[in-house]
């Protein structure tokens, strides 16, 4: 996988850079792409006459571009490319951390927040790729198996490219940090509760029938950062 | 559990309208209460000198009013606090849609985004009462059986108040919705991919001995919602 962030690892520009607890920045284009590839759901946001608004959205990536989509109608989708830049973030929550102090009880997660300029994509066979990415970034593997957009489809859809200008990840994993004094108190649980997003049992479409067997990707579904964390 | 908008359902403000798929659209209070109590990272944005910033972070509830907290110095806090308005999304994600078609593939989710002033709270039994209601939003049950924040842990922490002025959300559920003419696609395996966040096996913290049995709220840790599903 091509990283999001080109050849080097990314020196983070003013706004990205990590300034609370600094030792759970990530700069190196490997954290950055893992998250990035690990989520699929981000959230876009964009400041609207001075007001900010923040919704959740579906993205792929081709190359060192991050994209988002929706109806040519959208109202988020439509500011944010008026708009001079939008901010983008992908968070993936990995635990609850109980310590034994309410001071230090703690969420792991891993987070990427991505600075950059959106705009309109016209092209159609740039449109059509980025389509069939949102399709195989969620469930990859399946646009093969799907009927491809149309024009009309393709119309009826606005799609926006985010150039990055800056990012950052930030990670926290690992159990509990008390305070010296706190380590004592035994008779508290501390430790970490990790979480994991589990896909349940298929259930096919009722609204017609399906005679294709349920696909590999679907059964043995994993997010790509999941199945590597299981080897 | 009290609603997060008085006793009425909502009007939505011209911010908080849903415009695009309406029918997606919920303004009753139960579907925002909902989504909030199962919950527990927000997407908190806010406009930085006109460009947007986009942070994950947890959050509680406290009566009408949601609370994020961080460290003093937390730059996303100080600027969300100095704004006029900040944009707080939570979002859920319930499983993957496949359809037949490529542009008909979509993502089940509950969404609520809250538009609201942030204010700085000083008064430090409030600040006490917010930091065990982080505790307990995430893990339900546990402040009770933590050393509480001391004064000094008060003083280090920056809890901010979020006064929702127009509050919307959106869900989407079920299976895919074709276009009429692609149900005749019986080879295309469609239909619904549920997903579900599942607590692993806790892991007690190394760092010191931990005498106490994993707490009950820990080996049955459920969010409200899915417990209500299970039932």
């Amino acid at each position: 996988m091509s990283s999001i962030l080109g050849d080097g690892d990314t020196a983070p520009g003013p706004r990205a850079r990590v300034r609370r607890l600094p030792e759970r920045a990530r700069y190196d284009r490997a954290t950055l792409d893992a998250i990035l590839d690990e989520g699929f759901v981000c959230h876009l946001g964009f400041c609207s006459e001075g007001e900010p608004v923040v919704i959740p959205t579906a993205y792929a990536r081709l190359g060192d571009a991050i994209y988002v989509h929706g109806a040519p109608a959208n109202f988020a989708l439509r500011r944010a490319v008026e708009g001079d830049s939008v901010c983008l973030t992908v968070t993936l929550v990995d635990g609850l951390v109980l310590a034994r102090s309410a001071f230090h009880h703690s969420i792991n997660y891993r987070s990427l927040v991505i600075f950059g300029v959106a705009h309109e994509v016209e092209d159609f066979e740039e449109k059509r790729l980025a389509l069939m990415a949102f399709v195989d970034h969620v469930v990859p593997g399946r646009s093969r198996d799907t009927r491809p957009p149309s024009d009309s489809e393709l119309r009826a859809t606005r799609v926006v490219k985010v150039e990055i200008a800056e990012a950052s990840a930030k990670v926290r994993d690992g159990g509990p940090k008390d305070e010296p004094e706190d380590l004592a108190l035994t008779d508290i649980w501390a430790g970490e509760l990790p979480f994991e997003v589990v896909p349940g049992a298929p259930v096919a479409d009722v609204s017609a029938p399906v005679t294709a067997p349920v696909p590999p990707y679907v059964v043995a579904y994993r997010r790509p950062g999941a199945a590597a964390r299981d080897r």
